[in-house]
């Protein structure tokens, strides 16, 4: 049993990307949107400026307490032809009065370091290049790092965000991996997930995945996060299936730190696809 | 066992499309624009010709000998914007010097009535309102017209074409499947068939599917089109499973029929989107 340490593979890719960004001679700027005060995306944002700050990427935070969807859009658009930006990200969940899909859409495809733009995912499924979701992206590093065979694997997805499940199906089918994708409405859960050589579970469900879900020496990658009584849980009974897992990551400090490690990936994908264009 | 009749599917199917049609007050039409002389493709243009005349869609045929790709697209620009035309379609393949997915991505997605642009892809898998590829939607209409049920179920699809497994994902995911995507690549194939209540085959290998691969009572749906010494094989032993489903579509006059209905359905689906565009 391998608990995966994504601290120290933060570490190794970050180490990869500062030589990756010394190379190129133009700056490389990020700019992130947010509309109101949520305190949550207020320390995601902080997080977001530290690292570019840490790597040398120009980090802008534009704040509104409130703006409608039009002008949001048009200040978006303005983004997309400024030459000084190489990425552009908004910061979610935006106010409910706001279309969400409407003002992500309006992200020029080349600058959507978020990944989240309906054509980015067309992208991904059509097997273009594109920007991905960072923390579907994080999730190969890892497999990567530990140098799972994912080819002809059996993977199984339990969630289908748009953040994580959905584009995790894409980025291993091109993989040449089998995947099975389970959400809220699969029947019988556990007869799926014990069939994985590689389980990924991203579903916000507190310790949903006990030692019975898991098949002997499976690798295990829990995207979960849940918040209870000021600790930290992942998706998986993390103590229970360990011993069981050939690889398994641990929450916090597993996936976690690949997310925003990614984002810095992203943001040089972005400026190297819009250099090819 | 019930052997799915595509050809009776298809005669329901097009009555409510008519009936559709006749409440449409504009007219519709179908530019089909080929390059070469494919005898295939030849052929696929007429039965899409003759349809759209059963169904009162006008139906314009661009036929190019040569032309290059710049000129293509600058074609497809021009159909973008004329309001008398509801949908385009460029006939595969293209000649070898030119490159399919930037033709195809000229096309305006709301009248992509192929619902081969990358912008539809993203929008399938987003949820967003768009147009899909025919023949998976063919599926999903056999599926539906017999009542199968589909939420909760195990779907296991054995191919990831851009055209029928991937796009048949993406719907049977929507409709709240657990799907299992299967390809070239997947380890013991045999394992993931037998598992499917609903197994959906489009990997275009003669009778690959034996009783063998089979669930007792499973649903299959066959989309493999082989053809040897003049006759047509699917990709499942038709003979061979029949007695063991609890119904299956048989080659040809299974899923066929429905390709070119969903043509027609697609036309109209255009047209409401851009009506409301």
């Amino acid at each position: 049993m391998n608990i995966i340490n994504g601290k120290q593979i933060q570490e190794q890719k970050l180490k990869f990307i500062s030589k990756n960004i010394s190379k190129i001679k133009d700056t490389l700027k990020l700019v992130v949107i947010q509309v109101g005060d949520n305190e949550a995306s207020n320390v995601y944002i902080k997080n977001k400026q530290k690292i570019c700050e840490k790597v040398g990427i120009l980090f802008e935070h534009i704040k509104y307490d409130k703006i409608n969807e039009a002008k949001l859009i048009e200040r978006i658009e303005e983004l997309n032809t400024d030459k000084s930006v190489t990425g552009i990200l908004v910061q979610l969940p935006l106010p409910k009065d706001i279309n969400e899909k409407r003002v992500i859409d309006a992200i020029h495809p080349l600058k959507d370091v978020d990944g989240l733009t309906t054509v980015n995912l067309g992208n991904l499924f059509s097997g273009n290049k594109g920007l991905v979701p960072c923390t579907a992206l994080g999730v190969l590093e890892i497999l990567k790092s530990i140098n799972a065979p994912i080819e002809g694997s059996n993977v199984v997805i339990v969630g289908r965000s748009r953040l994580v499940g959905l584009p995790l199906s894409g980025l291993l089918l091109r993989e040449n991996a089998t995947v099975t994708i389970c959400h809220s409405k699969t029947k019988d859960l556990k007869e799926k997930t014990k069939q994985a050589d590689i389980l990924i579970v991203a579903i916000g469900k507190k310790q949903l995945i006990k030692e019975s879900y898991i098949k002997e020496n499976a690798i295990v990658i829990d995207v979960g996060i849940n918040r209870e009584e000021g600790k930290l849980y992942g998706d998986c009974d993390f103590e229970n299936i360990k011993d069981k897992c050939n690889a398994i990551t641990p929450v916090p400090n597993g996936v976690g730190p690949l997310t925003v490690t990614m984002l810095i990936n992203n943001i040089i994908e972005a400026y190297n696809l819009q250099k090819n264009n």
